[in-house]
């Protein structure tokens, strides 16, 4: 199949600015031959005229017809086969099995938002009936439901080049909504994106969706994301990757003459705090689970367990050589591209250069350019508190370990730490009666709270919090993996004493839907009067 | 009952710089005796280091702890009685009536959310089971709920003194979601707010709040708010307002090392469309109808219909006539405060002295100083889309007639009217069925349409939605008045595999709140297993 290299404006093609880019094959260190368009201003003002255009239609399909177009996306990448897959490893380097898996994930993603939108849950539906004789004034009629924002613009991540990028859960949850979108492509899987782009196209021309649902810009600086952000038809925002890089977009969002929503999920370090009874019984199995974790997939997922924290003690100093013994064996792998290597080796780098930090193990095989090198260090927690530069990300395959002298120290250390996606507790029943604190430490700044696991493998359900106070995201208040995560792309609206024919179907009296409602205050499937 | 005058900072006071300022009473443009404080950097950290420590308990505290807390404090507004209903009038000028319905507002709003609290419905609590024999990775369990941000910076809005002021529905929200507060009095009604932080320090002792839960400061400037917004214990401010103010809070806040939500409602001009239909069938109670809103307490709410659009008829002339003869009859009346009523001059002037704009009414009666005279001017709708004056709202009993030559320039109108609060159709079903775009277009910038009513008048049950698109509102994704509001202090954490001792109550197996939980994707009340 051949791939499309110009920029996808609704059901057109551009050339943009006529300026070319070419993926990088991460493996062997080679441009791969297809050229890559750079998207124009002229690009981005047509993606968001179309997207504005086509959102009143997109935003009033019903719910089987959205339902039935997220569907025919998931089809449409199943069609694509194993040239979707190659292309992936081509551009990424990860490997097939992990390609696989993430390509299930991201056809799980598209069914799940599809029953979602079915369900329509997400539409809040509330009705509050009139109170005629009430005094001193009547009570009106007042019907609440959820609408979608508007068009949605979506970067690519690097590290999910399906499951994040192109039809992954933003595009997905946006879509949902009954919002239009706009993907900004991540210029280390060009081909990739334009292979999903075209899935997504073909899928909204089967599905009668309009001209302009969808449309997919390319750029490998940073000139496309800024005009996108700041156009005035862009309601929200939706982002996976660095603090440097969301924290950007935010502010770009903040400073608009109409600020929008921007939904950004950045870095992590993931704390992982070992409790003493936890390490005197397991260590060598904790020392087993996490040197896997830590080094899954070469460390690149935004839940890598980046800090193990703990108090010294006997069992601490077996577990760290245990730690060892496994660790030392783990190969190097290849990164997603070149940048990515190059900040591991800096920023590891950094953290090891830092006052106190001691290397604790390294992979016994050498990295060659490209590769990450697994390796663990180790510091005092005193000196983790002071030194900021260790509670920043090293996005691969490193892990940090506070050895703090006290249980105290060790408090310290969890109160001083930023915002999280998770915190892991490792710790048998006697642990956490004695150290109950640390659950609520760490629930005041986590989206999730891991017992006796690893936080690598997001669970995509329901119950599932992708989130967490600053830095890990830009707002606390959402989560980017679940079918709640529509809920960023969504605002309540309310009708007071409309005519029967002017409610939507969610508010009428004969609840058509068969909608769970909240009606007078109470949950309810049935009819109004 | 003496009113103390210090900044209340938890259960202590403080004198702050010793600055001093007083209120004033707007009627008799007189100062009023009492003096009161202006907080230092000091206070505010004290109030901040205070709000962090008191929120661990604080949000710890049992649903019905918080509900019982939120009683009290409706109970101490009560027992101030009379003292409070004539600090505010001699604060404010708003009349006797209008003060005893907001007081009764503001304490139904209290008891709404202590029910609302109880309820737990707004835990959102979700449950999916493990599957241990899952292939090729097993399930964990995991339990999602929502949880309180920390402490809430609330500003106390001018116009209203009770309902949306120290204990109005920002506070109600923030602690029935169960975060401390710290507000900053409005410096029109500093008497009031003292008096009210009086009550809600009572009802915390009482109910044996911890000491933080709640703090009070008083600035006549600008200097105490920003550092509240820019203190690093903030989480979250709610703001209720002018556009310049709120955007600049909003400012403040995205600018931060960490960003935090800011929820500010701010200014509308609440547009009024009346159909063909209606206008020739009942011209003249429209006009009664109309006249009695815009003038409604001298027009001082964020839904005054400062705004209304028609095409041009014979029709639309009686309703002028009709209008005219009513609304000339109007008296003025004395405006909150000021700086209200200077800028309510200013800003109508400014709009009246635009190019095709007309006076069409004014009341008979000569204003003094401090008054708001009512007036509407008329404007050709060609000349309405191209001034951005026109656009923007005269605070006070002002609105702007929009005579348009055809359907198509209404719709044109419509399609240029900035983010508003709430958008009316007034309209014969004959209206509705020709009209149904000019419903879609509303729906798409208000947070409430109305339909064959007035904007003014905002009910508080979960089905409001008060809020709507920039510059209505900084975020169009959540209400400021209603049991939802609480969903702007609110986020979700998620406990992967966690003990059942470790689990708060709301996600226990058994369910001992009672609660409708989401369970593997069903609504269900049932226990687990």
């Amino acid at each position: 199949m051949e791939i499309e290299g110009r920029n996808v404006i609704g059901f057109d093609y551009s050339s943009g600015t006529g300026l070319i880019f070419q993926g990088v094959n991460p493996t062997l260190n080679s441009l791969i031959p297809e050229q890559f368009y750079i998207a124009s201003q002229e690009d981005v003002d047509s993606a968001l005229i179309k997207a504005k255009e086509a959102f009143i239609d997109f935003s009033k399909t019903s719910l089987e017809e959205r339902a039935l177009f997220l569907e025919a996306i998931a089809h449409e990448i199943e069609v694509l086969g194993d040239v979707l897959i190659n292309k992936i490893n081509e551009e990424t380097g990860l490997s097939i099995e992990r390609i696989k898996n993430e390509r299930i994930r991201t056809i799980f993603q598209l069914h799940m938002f599809a029953e979602h939108v079915r369900s329509g849950n997400w539409l809040e539906a509330t009705i509050d009936t009139e109170l005629p004789n009430r005094k001193p004034t009547p009570k009106p009629d007042i019907r609440k439901m959820m609408f979608p924002l508007g068009p949605v613009v979506v970067f690519g991540a690097s590290n999910f080049p399906l499951a994040y990028s192109v039809a992954g859960g933003d595009t997905a949850s946006a879509f949902a909504a009954g919002c239009t979108v706009i993907v900004k492509a991540h210029p280390a899987h060009p081909g990739t994106s334009a292979l999903v782009g075209h899935a997504i196209c073909t899928a909204a021309k089967k599905s009668n969706m309009p001209n302009g649902v969808f449309s997919l810009l390319f750029d490998n600086g940073f000139v496309v994301g800024k005009a996108l952000v700041e156009h005035s038809y862009t309601a929200a925002v939706g982002f996976t990757g660095s603090l440097g890089g969301g924290r950007a977009l935010f502010d770009l969002a903040a400073k608009r003459t109409t600020p929008i929503p921007v939904f950004a999920e950045m870095g992590s370090t993931n704390p992982v705090v070992l409790l003493p009874e936890a390490l005197k019984i397991r260590a060598n199995d904790i020392a087993i689970n996490y040197a896997a974790s830590i080094t899954l997939e070469v460390g690149q997922f935004c839940t890598n367990p980046g800090l193990l924290l703990a108090v010294g003690s006997k069992h601490l100093e077996q577990f760290k050589k245990h730690l060892i013994d496994v660790f030392k064996h783990v190969n190097p792998g290849i990164m997603l591209h070149k940048g990515i290597a190059e900040a591991f080796v800096q920023k590891s780098n950094s953290v090891l250069s830092g006052s106190e930090v001691n290397l604790l193990v390294e992979s016994d095989n050498k990295s060659i350019s490209g590769q990450g090198r697994p390796i663990i260090a180790t510091v005092k927690g005193a000196e983790f508190i002071i030194n900021p530069t260790l509670h920043q990300e090293v996005f691969g395959p490193f892990s940090l370990l506070v050895e703090c002298e006290s249980v105290d120290e060790l408090y310290s250390c969890v109160k001083s730490l930023h915002g999280q996606l998770t915190g892991t507790l490792i710790g048998e029943p006697l642990d956490f009666e004695e150290h109950r604190e640390i659950v609520d430490l760490l629930q005041q700044k986590v989206g999730r709270v891991i017992f006796n696991g690893v936080p690598t493998g997001v669970e995509v359900c329901p119950s599932m919090t992708h989130g967490g106070t600053y830095p890990a995201t830009t707002d606390s208040r959402f989560t980017a993996v679940g079918v709640h995560s529509i809920k960023r792309f969504l605002r309540p609206v309310s009708f007071q004493n409309a005519p029967s024919n002017i409610l939507p179907e969610a508010l009428k009296d004969n609840n058509p839907l068969n909608l769970l409602r909240l009606i007078n205050g109470k949950y309810s499937t049935l009819n109004i009067k």
